[in-house]
This record gives structure tokens, C-alpha cells and sequence, in this order.
């Protein structure tokens, strides 16, 4: 992408209404613009960050063995009015009339749909387990939106909904999924940690929280400091084996950690003082079991391998993208800006032509351009008139993992400089070989 | 995918909704499911379908140099008030009060607050032409939503909205968009017939209807047959020649095409009779120039070369991706169930295990699922326990391609059949050959 041709509306001034690291480093590098209170435009520099992190949430999804749908935004007030949430919901909950003045909402969440769903069409156990999830808009009208598109009041969610014919059967596809989300945001260069939680208005008896641990999260948490060295599953596991996904559920919980709603003080201090980690985290991920809270009342049943009806057991599993987005930021920034995970980041690479019109500059920028395009990367080609100086500036902001500086006095030389936006590292290489290493 | 972990919740009965092929065949396949009245889920089979036309539609939106973003669902009523058309709209606008009663609304289109972007941020024609482009869900509460996802009231759309710093150049953006429509509509396997059309809502002086032609068509069409014909611009086009753009432009509409709305009889009946083409069509996509109409009361300006402040020129050009996947379906069906073009069918192939269970069956279906998995194929395997008739059934309702059957009698010679849906021409090759063929 020429940025010529892209639209990456840099900010030169702080954001006066950002409070938090994230939400001042999104809005400066043009990555979101507030439209209204809560609600936001993902930029062009965004939304392929965005597209990235839904891309990976979608492939542990798929790999689990978890099918993607599409639910729409809103749904009919009588959906809810069966599981008793909808008086329940309280004034998050953005409650519309249609032109017919049906009452209608903006979804929240999907457990009743889905449930609708599942029961309109699977009627044995032969089709269980399943799990189905959308990456689909939600909107939460909450009193007090702020820090960006880390709490607004429309974002994204990934919401996935397990069901099975009984509660032993719950819990392995609730293992699956919390093995699915240890894979999902160590991909995203996090390290999120289990936390049992409050099960709050979904309801139920088993939730974990996913909680990374960063100086602006909202809420206090407390575990072990064993947590930083637990390996993740490995991209071929086998989330059929049952015992497997039992092991790995068993040590990621082997030891402690907690929200401050359901912090045991007395168990964290039985922990070697030189082990306990009490820090700020941010929720990026929340799973569910709540057995047959919607299936019972909903009348989602299945006839078993013995000839009867049976209540499916359910679960429900959240992780929220457009929250992931400032999280990876908090976790991964300096003073110069934002220093994005290769996996994320919105290009592989940015070209920076220090003196555009220049004969040499421009001829080896181009070829460079060209040649990452063909080897299939993502480039940003800087090709403004803009001076140096501001070029470094923009191109440390938007945090593209390699910078490739292609300046009149090196390109004498036939040179350019390659610099690691996140160590700071810096070389100068032959145009060939600058390619073979980018490439190779 | 194992059709056995899969869900593609099949209909045996027609349901009696629907009125029109396409919603017919939609309902039955499992694609979609009505979840109130103009609302649809898009089941994993219409999912899958709907994200093939959303990459089509992107890759030609991004090949003519259009940008992505991502503009929020919900609007406020301020922006519309700007532009006056927050009254104007009438009821087929989704109005919503939040909690803190801000008048609110769920986007019907994006015209107000695409502008009120760039008018935050772009200064100079220097960042001109920008094409912006998101593919975001709208509301429009029609009256008598119908005919499935046709015309239903949740829906996505592409809608692109262009910026130029003169008229002339916004009939070249327009000519722009005017080309990667015929391209994306015939990547699609539709002839889509641009028609000079009303302006209706939006507004402006300049704009074309693509239509493709179905007998279920919602309006009546007239043109000249040599449509039928007209050569779609190659994927080498380059959309920057100003030349080439008029000169696909002219070809495309130097004969006659008009919906009813704009038909002239006399210059319809000028055409040899021979020649006149007059039919039910399906609009799958609309664009429109309509000048300063935004920009003006919206205070829209750039710098321009002279240094004086100049109102900029706009366009915006939509497709209904949740629109195009039915009136693909009006294209291509037969008596047996839908007709998938190859770019945007579901699957690449269905393997039929006619007996699961039998050795020989289940070895070479295994086979043939891993090696044309292997070679990035997306397959589907229905390895469930159905009978045979079944099976064939389903997989000429849903349309794939290619049928791969293994049967326990020709697989005792290691043979399999292959079906080509779309003919229904059938062979009997080797499980090698049968390899070879679908993957050479």
C-alpha cells in the first residue's frame, strides 16, 4: 500500500479525552475516531489490525472444532422474555420498537438465539457435541463508556455456544475452548491468564476469566507467578482426546489465581511470598458453564441414546476483539508508539523513502516495494513528500514491526537500513540482501 | 468438513414462507433461519457462501483502489440533521433512544457519517481521490420485508463513498466503481446490466443500477441483447487511465437500458425488434454521483492547488453481499436444488461415503478427504450413516460443484464416480485419477 493512495489520518496532538495508553496511541495513529459516546470507526490502519486478530480468533475457533454462524444484531423481545432476561437485563440492555412498535433490542449476547436455533433443528444426540459461534456486533449501553474501544458501547464479540447431551460432556468442550483460548492469545503475543469469576448476569457454576496483566487494567487480580512459564498447547492438539484436555485444564488451574470478587486472601498468602503476583489486569476472554440455565426453560432437548428426552447442557465462551486490540497495545508499546506482535500487526513491513523525488531513493523503494509484494508481505510504502523526521515519527506511531529506511546517502552506497521497531536494532545491508533477509 | 461434526440443518419439507426459489432453496439447505420478521441468521453453510462473496467484493473494491474501514451500525440523529435527512427518511429509518435519551439510529446507509470523516481530517487535495469503503450491516424497516434475504430488513451492505476535488474527477471515481462492478458481478457468475437509474433517497444528478435478469425479478427491464455479450474489463485493467475508464464506460452504456422508472418507450422501440431485450430483474447493486449534495452542508472542503477552500465532489456506490447470494441462486438452480458457481460455492466438492461403516468406503473417502484437504480444497465429507439416496439428495440441493461418490461396488475395482452438478455428467475413474483430475 502506497501511503499516497492509503488514508492514515495522523494525529500531531494527544488526544485531550484519552485517558489510557491504548485509546491515546489508537486515536493518535489513526487507527479508530469516536463517532459517538461509546461508539467508534475503525480506520482504515484498524480495521486490518482488527481483521488480523478476528482471523486468529477464527482459526483456534474452527481448529477446537467450534462452526461459525452469523446471528444478526437484533432480536425480538419475546426471545428473552422465555429465558426471563429480559426484564432481568436492566438499562444495558438498548431496547427498541420497531415501525410496527414490536419490541425488539440490540443484542448483548446470544444465548437465547442460539438456543432458539439449536432447538429449531437438532432433535438426537447423534449431532452432539456441537459448538457454534459468530464474531458478530453487540451493543451494551453502558452509563460510563471510556478508554476507547476497550469499553464502548458497540464492539465486537466472538460469543460461542457449546452444547451436549450431558454436564461431563460440558465440561470437556469447556476444556476445549479454554485450551482454544490459551492457543488464541498467545498467537496475539499475549499471555492471558486463567481466572475463576463470577458467573454475573450470564449465570451458571464454572467461569474463567482471561485476564492479561497490564498497569491500566480495571480490575486487581492475584495468582501465582508460576503462570508466566505454563506452556500453551501445541497447534496439534488433540481437542478430541478428552484426557488431554483434561491435562491441560488441570495445570493451568493447578495453582492460584484470582479477581479480586473471588480473591481468597487466605489461599494467596499460603503462597511463598516470592511467588505471589498481585497486579492490574484487563478481561480479553470469559467462559461459562451454566448447565441447562437456557436449554430447561427454552425447552432445548434432545432425544438420548436411551429413548428419552434430555435437557442439553450448555456453555458459553466470549472474547472480545475490539477490546483485544487496546489490550496488545497496553501490553506492547514505548514512548514513540505502538510495537505490534508480527502477528497483528496491520503490515509486515513499511518502506520509509526519506527523499521522495529523489532519483536513486525512489528506484530502490520502488523495487523494494515490489519485491515484498510479490514475496506475498503486506507493505506499507511511505512515498510522501513529507520530511525524514516526520516519516520516523509516523512510522515508531503505528508500531509495523520492520522499518526499511531507503535514504539518499546510503542508497549511494547501494545501501539501506533495516530497523526493529521493537528492539531498536539497526543495520545497514545491500538492497539484495536487505530482500533475501526480509524475504528469506 | 465431516458433515458429521458439520451443521447443515436440511429441510425435508418445502417450507411454506417462501415465495421465491432462492428463499426456498435457502430455507431448505440450511443456510438461513428467520429470527423475527425480515431478520435472518446466516447458518454455516450461508456463512460460508456470504464470506466468499464478501472476498470477491473486497478484492475488486481493493484492485480499484478503494480503502476498507469500518463505520459503526448506530448513528446519531445530530448527523442526520446536518445533512437534513433525518426527517426527511421516513419510517424505513430505525430510530432509537438510548438510556440517556440521545436520539440515535441504526444506519440505513452511510452518506452522513462517511462525510463527517473526512471532513474531520482531510485538508488538501493533495489526499485526493479517496475512495472509502466498508461492508457493515444496515437496517431499513421496510414495510413488507420479503422474499428472504432479497429484501429483508437487517442486511449487509458494501457501500464505498468517493472524494474528489472536482466534478470531473468524481465521474472518474464513478467510472472507477463503474468497472469493478462489472468485475465483481462476473467473478460472481452474474451478467449484471448497469441501467441509467433514479436517484431516489440519496440524490444527485448521475447513477446506474446493475441488474442481473431473473423471471423473479422485482422490476421490469429494457435493453439492447448485445449485453449479453459486452467484454468484462480484464483483471490487468488499469482503473488510474482515465481513457480506459471512459472507454469501458461508454461501451457499457452506448445501448439502450432502462428500468421501468426511466424506460423511453420510443427509444426502446428504435431498437430492432430482434435486439429488444425486455425482462424481470433483480438490482444487486446501485451507484450514484451526486455531486456537493453531503459535502455542502456538511462544510466538506479541501485546500486546493489555487490555495482557496473548494467543496469536494462525491459519489457512493452499494452492493448487497446478503442480496447477491439469493440472486445467485435465481441465476443458477434447476429442479433439484441450487447451481453454485465454482468462486463462491461452499465447498469445492462433496465427498458421498455411500456406506459408511463398510472398510473399502470409509479407507478411499479418507483418503480423497485428507489428500484434496491437503491441497487446500475446501471439502466436505458426509460421512454420516444416511442412505445413499440421501445423500445424493442433499448434495445436489446444496450445490457443490463436484460430486466425489464411493460406493462399496465400484470401489471393490478402486474406483470412484465423479458428478459435475451443473451438467450432471458423470465418470468412473480411479481413486488416482479421480485425485489428479480434482487437483491438477
Amino acid at each position: 500500500m502506497r501511503l499516497s493512495r492509503f488514508f492514515m489520518p495522523i494525529l500531531k496532538e494527544n488526544p485531550k479525552e484519552a485517558e489510557i495508553v491504548s485509546h491515546r496511541l489508537m486515536l493518535r495513529s489513526g487507527m479508530v475516531r469516536q463517532q459517538s459516546q461509546g461508539i467508534y470507526s475503525w480506520l482504515p490502519m484498524g480495521k486490518r489490525v482488527l481483521d488480523k486478530v478476528n482471523k486468529i480468533i477464527r482459526e483456534e475457533q474452527n481448529r477446537s472444532g467450534a462452526i461459525e454462524l452469523l446471528m444478526p444484531t437484533l432480536q425480538s423481545a419475546e426471545l428473552w422474555q422465555e429465558s426471563g432476561r429480559y426484564d432481568a437485563y436492566g438499562k444495558e440492555m438498548l431496547r427498541i420498537k420497531d415501525r410496527q412498535e414490536r419490541p425488539m433490542l440490540y443484542g448483548p449476547t446470544n444465548e437465547e438465539m442460539v438456543t432458539d436455533i439449536f432447538r429449531s433443528y437438532v432433535k438426537s444426540y447423534k449431532n452432539l457435541p456441537l459448538n457454534l459461534y459468530h464474531i458478530q456486533l453487540k451493543f451494551r449501553d453502558e452509563i460510563r463508556p471510556r478508554f476507547g474501544t476497550m469499553r464502548s458501547r458497540e464492539f465486537l464479540m466472538k460469543d460461542a455456544y457449546s452444547f451436549d447431551l450431558t454436564k461431563e460432556g460440558a465440561e470437556h468442550s469447556y476444556r476445549k475452548m479454554f485450551a482454544a483460548y490459551l492457543r488464541t492469545f498467545s498467537r496475539l503475543g499475549l499471555r492471558a491468564i486463567p481466572m475463576r469469576a463470577d458467573t454475573g448476569p450470564i449465570g451458571g457454576n464454572l467461569s474463567h476469566e482471561f485476564i492479561i496483566l497490564a498497569d491500566t487494567g480495571e480490575s486487581e487480580v492475584f495468582c501465582h507467578k508460576d503462570f508466566v512459564d505454563f506452556d500453551i498447547p501445541a497447534e496439534d492438539t488433540d481437542f478430541d482426546n478428552v484426557a488431554g484436555m483434561q491435562s491441560i485444564f488441570d495445570k493451568w488451574t493447578s495453582v492460584y489465581a484470582a479477581t479480586s470478587e473471588m480473591h481468597d486472601e487466605a489461599a494467596f498468602n499460603a503462597i511463598p511470598e516470592g511467588d505471589r503476583l498481585s497486579a492490574r489486569g484487563i478481561e480479553v476472554g470469559h467462559i461459562f458453564y451454566f448447565g441447562t440455565k437456557y436449554s430447561e426453560p427454552m425447552g432445548a432437548k434432545v432425544q438420548g441414546p436411551d429413548g428419552k428426552e434430555h435437557v442439553v447442557h450448555m456453555g458459553s465462551y466470549g472474547i472480545g476483539p475490539t477490546r483485544l486490540v487496546p489490550a496488545i497495545i497496553e501490553a506492547s508499546h514505548d514512548e514513540n508508539g505502538i510495537i505490534w506482535p508480527a502477528s497483528v500487526a496491520p503490515f509486515d513491513s513499511v518502506i520509509i523513502n526519506m527523499k521522495a523525488g529523489d532519483e536513486a531513493c525512489d528506484a530502490a523503494s520502488e523495487r523494494l516495494y515490489a519485491a515484498l509484494g510479490n514475496a506475498g508481505q503486506d507493505v506499507l510504502y511511505d512515498d510522501t513528500d513529507d520530511r525524514a523526521g516526520t516519516k520516523f515519527a509516523a512510522a515508531d506511531l503505528i508500531g509495523v514491526p520492520v522499518q526499511v529506511i531507503v535514504g539518499p546517502r546510503s542508497i549511494a552506497n547501494g545501501e539501506v537500513e533495516l530497523k526493529d521497531r521493537k528492539t531498536g536494532a539497526r543495520e545497514t545491508l545491500t538492497v539484495e540482501a536487505a530482500l533475501n533477509k526480509l524475504t528469506g
